[in-house]
């Protein structure tokens, strides 16, 4: 029997997604539950196969139909040996998560970080089709990249390239949570824009966001556009910043495209247009003019179908 | 007959340096002529003639007996077509020297950019010989990179990936030739390293520099080995931002190892341990662990190695 599915997990710290797609990448069934990720490993695990089986029944689809499993995970982690090492978020510490699923469900399972399942999503079903060299960023809580080099995706020596969120942008600049300072996830993160938003606030500037109980970087967006100037400044100086990351890594990577996801991301022309004058300030001309900077094309999807893309190019 | 040599030809903006090479990088003779640039096109095509035609001749070889020619020049350049654009300090503009030479000399040639030469040369036969994936930088007049990934030169979609020499590392720092600010070039190039020195001097700050009559990065490099305060801290600011820029393309390459060659390269222990102490603080500590920071082993020749190594890997 030719196997025409794939199932696809993306695992999060606070929810667990899966889906059986086709080939292509459409999602023909998909169920998501919390992850509790405070009740430890062998909650989490069960949790897993639980979400799992939850989609083949629904599906009315056997093992033997399913031509294997993609997983996109939070790293650090080790594609190559399918071992989740030690995220922050996930209480999975030298995880052999791929045997674990492996052993369970008899399909052959891939593991990537959950930032190059969405690139290699971008790559085959979304924004970054028609490209054969790629950046794909993603910037909410936290920023991540993978990047596509001659139609694959590029790890590097550890699993560990692409850290983009911690390149220097600002070698003075405030402590990052990764020992850092001055990262580009500390200055342009939606934290950090939410952070410096209530940082004003608690100073007493004056800005519209008095008018939130909480504030994330989407209110900040959504003010700033109404033309609240405290957060006007504020999304100016970080997309400032991630004009400058983006711009080095246009200069290190010469891609076809850089693709922007992630929440941050969903501001749209705001982001956008900024971005894209940094980087026509910053950038080579002859980069600058060959390289589109576009948004990513998945939106919420993007951890899913990253994850199904996984399972269909590794399992070719 | 099999082909056993390659011509290797480092085209400068002052000198043109030919050698033949066997297929392990050995140079079998060389030549190097003044390009005279100055006079034009036509003359700087004369030259390279010239010095070709005489390594030939000094080797006793035909062109029969030549697999390939193997051309590393200032960029930017277009490889594939193997067309020479318009480089700052050549007269050549949009030259298609590849063609020039095959119909001269009948051999398939090569054109390469010169840090992507030297980093050929240095995975073929150099300090890279042991990895697949690594990034070369060159620190002199100016700062240029190459990347080796998965075992081929990467260039990326308009062959200019890993001008590392336009990274912004300081977004308020000075003015760049290119136009950018806070370029890594402009912060830690041989030519910033002067400039900074010849400032404070002109600035009266006391310092052994006062000496010389000319002041090169050389000379700071000795000076600041012998104590002298001034030049210490010229020496350290620059390094300082060498390393932020060695640390970002260890954080986006996450390669096996980053090789640094070129004249401010020479300096040594108070070069590399500077640079191992910045990128230990700013990088993840599986990178850092993982990637080994050397100098580039063939110094002097990287160039015309680099050239070599060129018509040897794409003659294949």
């Amino acid at each position: 029997m030719k196997k025409k599915y794939v199932i696809a997990v993306d695992l999060g710290g606070t929810k667990i997604a899966c889906a059986l797609t086709d080939l292509e990448g459409n999602i023909i069934n998909e169920n998501t539950i919390p992850t509790n990720a405070q009740e430890g490993e062998q909650e989490v695990l069960k949790r897993m196969f639980l979400v799992i089986e939850k989609v083949l029944e629904d599906s009315k689809k056997n093992s033997d139909e399913i031509k294997a499993i993609g997983i996109g995970s939070p790293g650090p982690l080790d594609s190559d040996k399918g071992i989740i090492l030690d995220p922050p978020n996930l209480p999975l510490k030298n995880v052999d998560i791929v045997k674990y699923i492996e052993d369970r469900f008899k399909i052959k399972t891939y593991l990537e970080n959950d930032a190059n399942a969405a690139a290699i999503g971008e790559y085959l079903f979304g924004a970054g089709k028609e490209t054969r060299n790629m950046v794909y960023i993603t910037v909410s809580t936290g920023i991540g990249a993978g990047a596509i080099i001659d139609g694959k995706i590029y790890r590097g020596a550890t699993c560990n390239a692409l850290e983009l969120g911690h390149v220097t942008i600002l070698p003075d600049g405030p402590r990052c949570n990764c020992g850092n300072f001055g990262c580009l996830e500390v200055l342009a993160s939606g934290t950090a824009i939410a952070r410096e938003a209530n940082k004003n606030l608690a100073h007493g500037i004056e800005s519209s966001l008095n008018n939130y109980k909480k504030i994330t970087s989407y209110e900040v967006f959504k003010e700033a556009s109404l033309g609240d100037k405290m957060s006007l400044e504020v999304v100016n100086k970080a997309l400032g910043y991630l004009g400058i990351g983006i711009a080095n890594a246009i200069t290190a990577f010469d891609p076809q495209k850089v693709i922007i996801g992630g929440g941050v991301a969903m501001a749209g022309d705001m982001l956008f247009d900024k971005v894209r004058k940094v980087v026509k300030e910053r950038c080579f001309k002859v980069l600058n003019e060959s390289c589109e900077i576009v948004q990513a094309s998945l939106k919420t999807k993007s951890g899913i179908i990253g994850a199904a893309a996984v399972a269909i190019t590794e399992s070719k």
